[in-house]
């Protein structure tokens, strides 16, 4: 039996229940014979009250003592579940990301882990301990001030940890049963997904999909971490990220598109460049402009040119929350670049398909175009790569639109099978 | 103009608008053109919050959770004071007690510091900044775990930081004026002490006055580090504790008596261990007994023996809180010892008189009892030491007790000027 590393969020350990609960399932797996390292996030709202509390005291608060008070937050959580577990009757000691040594850069507020030596861990470990690491932070390598990771931080830290210490598998405990085919409060007939590829997993937390973000998909993937996304309160299995699929039909891999779920995600806005020079460089500059002001884009679309004028206009897809930095570093370059105006539209959703052999497969496009079309949804962006096909519409059309597509590949859980296409899969 | 160590109690720092107070109070003496260190408690309820959280987890928490769990309260409202001040445009960076050097002992929940190296803290000074750091807390010397300092850790960890720094003085902020000549809320009359000396700040402290714990004063004694308690509500100067009275009257010391206050203490209980051989060994092995069951007593007293037979009494106060320890470990000794029965009675309370020459002022003894006798107070036990006398009475006489002795002594606000006794005072 080998080390497991557990990772709970800050809904499995919301209040005295909730860790008490949580120890009770740590002890199991200590029981089945595995050494354990849990990961912990703050409980329940912890975070966003001590964020409002920094908001009562400044309107701008330091990165470096942000992330000195968020990360007390972990600190209770993670020193409560120690207690509990030993009331179990099982040794436990807790340790911040400093002392877990989580070694990350020196950006405050979305730190970079570049370094894990988890020797303190091992050493816990080795002494019968089960090791209760704070998530989401960690310690700069120059500076030794305390950092946090920034969104996914928890997760990020688990596999970080998983991969360090030779882990066979990172459990990722959260509030629902695993990673669904679309989003089970839209789409009433999601099917939880048994297995799913590295790859297929970072379109879909890319595409929308909250359950995992890309950040931590990235890094198991890297270090060949199989992630198992499962319930803290049910107990079922869940959802494997991995490699290779553990209950691989007999026969081997078929030659067929295999879709995995259907993303959406309405938190984004659609930028338009109207009339850029149609020549070298003008992209360029634009991308260069919104690089420098650190926004992070999404989708890219630039159609051809309308040859008569030689302008041409290119949108771009970025979190609501950057658009006005964009449309402010935008404006300062507007001489140097010389397009004619720029339009902002943050009403719009994006709705992605994702699975393995789907440009070898035509069927799937036709099918997911047909879906919408059906089901009277306009289309406004399109953007294609080797697994997912996305588009862009209007954000009061993403419910209907999710559903029409969920159903048409056949992922509903009334449905016999899915919809196999023949093809070059994987 | 040189460094000035501050400490801000958990009712300074009780919440946003506190905070921002007390970054003020800060910054005014930064441009006063100090440098400045600031020792922070736990923002209120924020350390009970925590408590009863462990509470709701484990009947019996483990001491290095425990820990960990409650400096989770500086961590906060050191970095909303780090804010808070870098808002009013200073610089400032929080550090925890094991950043800032606090080295302490193994003894979780209580450890003692056994080092402070501040290098950190220096640095930080010398870039410019107000170094705010977390008090209570420290890191053991050998395990490299989170510790606590118990009761009084954050006063400690202030005047251990200053006499490590070599600070001019370490002020205490808190919700009252300074040191009373008896507690306000008993005695309407008491006065706001200017000056004491470091013995007599011992006294009170170790007879129930709650402003100092005796604990902080014994380390800035014996680095003769003068202490300034003071309102971090009203700026108002408060008292300052330290060897040489600054506003020293002209003509150098008067030999008299010069009496400090009075202090009380309802949180004791009273342990008679009746029928005791009166033969060397007996007391210490009671008191090895109660050591061995660490717990901490207060006075002493034992008559001398009746002669007819050969059997004495001894009796001891200590915290109420730890009655039932000491009883349980005296029960275990009864054959040992040989002593007929325990009597334990905590309905009794303490009343102390503090102040220089006492003892070679025979009249100060008599004033005080005929002054007790007078508000009729009966005496249960009298200890005495250089400059202190203490009488043990019923708890419900101590308010009245209280009074008729800082009138006698002419400590009531409106005295024209105190009573004094000649002798050889100091």
């Amino acid at each position: 039996m080998g080390l497991v590393v557990q990772k709970y969020g800050g809904s499995s350990v919301a209040d005295a229940e909730g860790i008490k609960r949580v120890a009770r399932r740590i002890v199991d797996t200590r029981k089945a014979g595995h050494e354990v390292v849990v990961v912990v996030s703050a409980m329940g709202d912890t975070t966003d009250e001590l964020i409002e509390l920094a908001e009562q005291v400044t309107p701008i608060p330091s990165g470096r003592e942000f992330d000195m008070l968020l990360t007390a937050g972990e600190r209770i959580s993670m020193a409560l579940l120690a207690m509990a577990i030993k009331t179990l009757g099982f040794d436990a000691q807790s340790f911040t990301g400093s002392q877990a040594g989580v070694i990350t850069d020196s950006t405050h507020n979305k730190a970079r882990i570049i370094d894990v030596t988890p020797g303190r861990i091992r050493n816990a470990l080795d002494e019968g301990n089960v090791a209760i690491v704070a998530g989401f932070q960690g310690v700069s390598q120059v500076s030794k001030d305390i950092t946090t990771l920034g969104r996914g931080g928890s997760d990020t830290t688990a596999v970080a940890l998983a991969a360090a210490l030779g882990a066979e598998v990172c459990e990722i405990y959260t509030d629902v049963d695993g990673v669904f085919t679309a989003d089970p409060r839209v789409v009433k007939k999601a099917r939880k997904i048994d297995w799913i590829a590295f790859e297929d997993m970072l379109e879909l937390a890319s595409s929308g999909s909250k359950v995992l973000l890309d950040r931590c998909v990235e890094y198991a993937r890297r270090y060949n971490i199989p992630i198992h996304v499962r319930s803290s309160f049910s107990g079922l299995p869940g959802t494997i990220v991995s490699n290779d699929n553990p209950n691989k039909p007999e026969g081997g891999e078929m030659e067929q598109a295999i879709i995995s779920g259907v993303a959406h995600d309405t938190s984004e806005a659609k930028i338009t460049v109207v009339g850029v020079p149609d020549k070298p460089g003008e992209a360029a500059r634009i991308f260069r402009a919104i690089a420098d002001a650190e926004v992070n884009i999404d989708m890219v679309v630039q159609n051809v040119s309308a040859t008569s004028t030689g302008l041409t206009d290119i949108t771009f897809t970025l979190p609501k929350t950057e658009g006005q930095k964009a449309i402010d570093a935008l404006g300062r370059v507007k001489d140097g670049i010389g397009y004619e105006s720029l339009r902002y539209d943050d009403a719009i959703g994006k709705i992605s398909l994702v699975g393995a052999g789907m440009r070898s497969n035509p069927g799937v496009t036709a099918t997911f175009f047909e879906a919408l079309s059906e089901a009277g949804v306009n289309i406004e962006l399109i953007s294609t790569s080797e697994i997912r096909i996305s588009v862009v519409t209007r954000a009061e059309d993403v419910p209907e639109a999710v559903r029409a597509v969920h159903t048409a590949f056949g992922l509903d859980s009334d449905s016999d099978e899915a919809v196999v296409y023949g093809g070059t899969g994987r």
